[in-house]
């Protein structure tokens, strides 16, 4: 039993690299009153990641340098000072990026293992899914007869957009990076639409993707799809903000392009509202039963690419940065 | 009398000029069963006109070139075969640029002389100030103590804007384009604070300008003020697109500049929404007894700038897509 841990070691600027980690080995923690020891069994790496490295406002508080960087976990809780969770709970929370933490619970929900693949929890059943879900009903309204876009549409939130909207009655187009995970959008979860955004005119492929245009779009990414949705956006059309991955790295060297035809937000009345999942907690509670039982009835389908070991947590995480992740990315850090 | 008339000659690219107008002289027409002849005392000319002059999609029918231009307009019942608007009767609605014209009554209503000057009918009583009624109301859900913030804020619309938020509570700044509508700003409507945008640099003046942040953004004008009002957005921000007049001359060789920090959307769980005011019909009856009963208590002022006879029209509607106008631009094409 070793507890590895990734600190931070330096705020990135601009793309981060491996050399804005380092591993630490240390002891495992023990438990005081109240609290639990969690050995961690996955552990998820998401864009959003990105923004904590950085220590500009935002709505989550930077990981601090020289300290371990947190993520969203399922573990598995082997000594307890917490009847709340006994050893041998398998729960989920925000934890840190290592083997073992130790918590007095605040934050973490006990998970039922037998639903569903234990890491579904940092995916579909977890953060991703609820984000994709809060996204469609709360912020953009959907309803059935909706044309629905969504980029980075293969990704850990883009794949359940998509299939909510099939599963709702929608006309659903996607994008994304490569020619495998646009087969993956149509043949697989049944996408109406999808097109390699590296390939060809991006305003011919979305026009193409939507030809009845776009009462919803789901934004992951930012840059210039944004541009191409709106030049395709049908009147009282809803925009919801979740990612905007594209810009994440921008440098004051580096900004984005904006788009430049923001005047169709007012020529169609089109509401665009970013949003951060957990100020949605009842439409979060909702998903997850939602979720479970679209997955039973083979309603959903969902796609991990799992890492293996704490060692190699910033490489995944880079990976998700660049594109590289087909799905939902994890880190598989012990058996269960 | 003789009845005169604003064609469109030819639609603008880029910026209009005179030579897209010409004027027409024509028969006073004569009402048929159910109409009234409206002779029109006063036409209002608007920056959302600038759009209608182009056949591209929009929220309203382009104008027909060759035929007169529409406008918002003041007028009187020459001639009734309708008895919804006796002889005599004062209405607004919907009118073209020119001294006469028939109508059926549809989309008409009788207004109240009595309550304001005619022309405010088409100004603080009319379509602006509904529109900055709507848009803090149904659209930024405006409360007091908000930090709100305008463009073009001494403009038809701004003026109207910034005084609802003093009335309401709120931290009130505002944008206009010369020293002389600054100082209106400050010391006529009571602004907290407010700049000339064409000196000094615009994101440090914004900052000031706000120094909470901001809660609510009325956005009239597009361009690079919204990229630094993005730098200054506070959480759950709310931002109000009513126009965006400084893209409205676009061509695809001269493209507006996008924001570059959208995702400040996303870090800020911002909504932005544009909005046509004519959607939001129990707002804009609201409005009009609670703007007469605060221009009763002397609680909102409302400069308006007037030129005279319909041949100056042309010039008035470019004086105002070039900011030279001073409050709200209408044109008096007779008198009461």
């Amino acid at each position: 039993m070793t507890n590895r841990q990734i600190l931070l070691k330096s705020r990135p600027v601009g793309w981060p690299t491996l050399d804005n980690f380092e591993v630490a080995t240390v002891d495992i923690p023990k438990p005081a009153n109240g609290e639990v020891l969690v050995k961690v069994i996955y552990m998820s790496v998401d864009p959003y990641m990105r923004g904590r490295m950085s220590d500009a406002k935002s709505y989550a508080e930077p990981f601090a340098v020289g300290e371990p960087c947190q993520a969203g976990v399922v573990g598995k809780v082997m000594e307890s000072n917490n009847g709340k969770f006994p050893e041998g709970t398998y729960l989920m929370g925000m934890g840190i990026w290592g083997n073992y933490f130790v918590t007095d619970g605040t934050g973490f929900q006990p998970i039922d293992a037998s639903i569903a693949p234990l890491h579904y929890y940092l995916g579909i059943l977890g953060m991703p899914g609820m984000t994709a879900y809060v996204g469609l009903t709360a912020i953009a309204n959907l309803k059935e007869g909706d044309q629905l876009f969504v980029s980075a549409a293969s990704g850990a939130v883009g794949q359940v957009v998509g299939q909510i909207g099939k599963n709702m009655g929608c006309h659903v187009a996607g994008s994304a990076g490569t020619d495998d995970k646009v087969a993956y959008l149509k043949d697989e979860l049944g996408f109406d639409a999808a097109f390699n955004y590296k390939k060809g005119d991006i305003y011919k492929s979305v026009k193409t993707a939507n030809p009845k245009g776009i009462d919803v779009y789901f934004e992951n990414v930012g840059g210039p799809i944004l541009e191409a949705v709106l030049n395709n956006i049908n009147d009282k059309a809803r925009i919801a903000l979740c990612g905007m991955i594209a810009d994440y790295n921008a440098t004051v060297d580096n900004l984005p392009v904006g788009p430049r035809n923001l005047t169709a937000l007012v020529k169609c009345s089109v509401k665009m509202q970013g949003f951060i999942v957990f100020n949605y907690l009842k439409e979060c509670q909702d998903w997850i039963p939602l979720g479970a039982k679209w997955l039973k009835e083979g309603k959903l389908k969902y796609r991990v690419s799992v890492a293996e070991n704490i060692e190699n947590a910033p490489q995944a995480f880079l990976d998700v940065l660049a594109g590289k992740n087909f799905g939902k990315q994890v880190v598989k850090l012990a058996d269960e």
